[in-house]
């Protein structure tokens, strides 16, 4: 009587949740000090001052009945008038407000982005490794996935492996970067070659193909990394923000959709997405959060933890002798698992309190994923386990 | 190229929000306060003081890695256990803490249960006038609307009129009361009723029929006016709850799905709607307003303006000789307008200042419903136009 297809999302859980779940139960038995659980992506960071001080002053000072009213469902005229400004400032790309979405995080972002622009029988490309729902919202649209591995060793998008995979049926392409789960910050050289492609393609098909760039962690990024603005080297892209990672509110739901000036029918896919909107329940972004963003947009977050970890991790378990790949963004690692089966080996690694998240939900077999948005402490405590982990893998492959 | 489903919502959007945008058009060229905007439910009336006492507490007090960190999908364990209780004390009903699900208000709520229940193919019965976006949400969930007409006149539910339309496809039937935009609320013996017509026909048919109670004006009644609670009289109800209405926060979307224990295979159903949230793009309800909720939930909303505008509205507009539906909850009044096409009567209405929606987007012709969520001077000084047009009105039919 049920919908089956919802029943088996609900079902088939994302792995990261139950993982969560099993570590609060571990933690309750052994304490949590003793469960190093590299598994959700939570910042471990608090918000920037500024959100908490603009909230309260927001819950001060403002007449309580504007500042929890229904915003228009597009929100605040006068939130994305702001946001355009910076979109403009920072990237020194055209934005209207008019073409700018508020919506409840990264994922309604996607979700409805998707269901505007695709119809069912579209493809969708996804670069594995890909964050695990992508694919969830992709059918919540009525298209499928199609999955392209990005290069194995450097998680670069394989630029010829793309090409092979666009055909007549290709809509649109979801680009991650800095990238859940390896880190990776895909190249100017990367976006303009992919741009080149696509444009191509396009072309040959006679139809539009969108990169729907997904950019919460734009903002998480080591060292003197740049991340390419995408609608500066392809200009049908549309960009889904979030601002869970960057100002660390990931339970209040806050983001938005931007689409450039430059997009073809730029208007049209607009309405699409305020229809889309509407469709999947959306009334508007909480409207407490669109004015603190309106003020807090841009701010930056202080890396100094996260700096500190992926440094630890990233040489530490190079020393010990893990594969790994280095992070120039967001707060994870991508680990090469010591035997094949990516499972056995989170299976393996719990034993030794170790939580890491397999890679099989992310397209990608033999790998496993390390949020290090965690406390320094708990880098520090877990590398023993690590090294004791690899030890014993050795001694039985020597055995 | 893109979804035309979509765009064709993108475009139709929701009249109540295309009235808005010409009252501020018109409050720019005349002054608000010659402008009598009746038209969007958006409570005039702030927030009760707790709530903001709590935000702000939280604020101060709480971790707020913690506080603004992802919630379970179903949202905090602790939020749903204090609602669980509240839910018993309140309505006597047994409630599982593990059987509600937080949302991002009635809408997602509302999209969310439908997308889970339903299956292609199925009917759902909306009982007109209904919320305009019902039907959206029912096209979403790949479903029928059905719609059954009240009873003109009182607008009761029509048990007859329910039965008659109930077949082998029938699998939901969407109930709001106080409704949205009668203020209508179902007797007990309604809702006794259409429980007997429910349970027979599912049993004729050999399948459920559920029952989602859309909620939100459940504690805007006037008078003694009950609210008999739905899963007390038919058992496979689920409850879509909103906090917009009784605090005050419509812009903050917040509220909840609740599966009473006694509804058919009720595990199953809310792992349905786990799968549904996630599909939608849901990851978590607001976090900072789950916990305000937590300990906000079941205070009452001061009713003395929307009591004293209800009273001056219904009395007055009757003594000018106007037909009007005697509310007993929420905040609107629905009245008969003078001619039989009501968009017709819209805009006659327009030329008087008095902005109010035409009833055929709720899926009833000939009426107009006056939202009086408003100031009260807003009412006083808008009565003379309303005799004005009435008369107006009754000049021209007499010549």
């Amino acid at each position: 009587m049920i919908s089956q297809e919802m029943l088996m999302l609900g079902k088939n859980g994302c792995i990261i949740r139950e993982i969560a779940e099993y570590s609060r139960q571990r933690s309750a038995q052994i304490g949590g000090e003793n469960v190093f659980d590299f598994s959700i992506g939570n910042p471990s960071i608090p918000a920037p001052a500024i959100v908490g001080e603009t909230m309260q002053k927001l819950l001060t000072e403002a007449d309580p009945i504007a500042l929890h009213a229904y915003t228009s469902a597009q929100g605040d005229l006068t939130v994305r008038q702001k946001l355009a400004q910076n979109i403009k400032t920072r990237f020194g790309v055209e934005a209207d407000p008019a073409l700018i979405y508020m919506t409840s995080g990264a994922s309604a972002s996607l979700a409805i982005s998707l269901k505007a622009i695709v119809n069912p029988g579209d493809e969708v490309i996804l670069l594995a490794p890909f964050f695990t729902e992508y694919s969830v919202f992709v059918q919540n649209a009525g298209a499928q996935s199609v999955i392209v591995q990005c290069r194995k060793g450097d998680f670069e998008l394989d630029i010829e492996a793309l090409e092979a995979a666009i055909n007549e049926k290709t809509r649109a392409i979801i680009v991650n970067s800095p990238n859940n789960p390896t880190g990776v910050v895909f190249s100017e050289e990367t976006i303009r070659a992919m741009g080149e492609v696509l444009r191509k393609k396009s072309a040959k098909f006679g139809r539009s193909i969108t990169v729907i760039a997904d950019e919460p962690y734009r903002e998480l990024v080591y060292e003197d990394t740049q991340v390419p603005y995408i609608p500066k080297f392809y200009e049908d892209t549309i960009v889904c923000y979030s601002y869970s990672k960057s100002l660390s509110l990931p339970g209040e739901r806050i983001g938005y959709i931007f689409v450039p000036t430059a997009v073809p029918d730029a208007q049209t896919v607009y309405t699409a997405i305020c229809g889309a909107g509407r469709s999947l329940g959306y009334i508007c972004a909480p409207s407490l959060l669109q004015q603190t963003v309106a003020v807090c947009d841009g701010v930056l977050p202080d890396m100094t933890v996260y700096s500190k970890n992926r440094t630890l991790l990233y040489e530490g378990l190079k020393e010990i002798g893990y594969e790994v790949v280095r992070p120039q963004g967001a707060f994870y690692l991508f680990m090469k698992a010591l035997e094949e089966d990516a499972v056995k080996f989170y299976e393996r690694a719990k034993a030794y309190e170790l939580l890491v998240v397999p890679s099989d939900d992310f397209g990608v077999s033999g790998y496993v994923r390390i949020a290090y948005c965690v406390s320094h402490e708990q880098v520090q405590r877990s590398m023993p386990a690590f090294r004791k982990l690899y030890d014993d893998y050795k001694k039985e492959n020597e055995l």
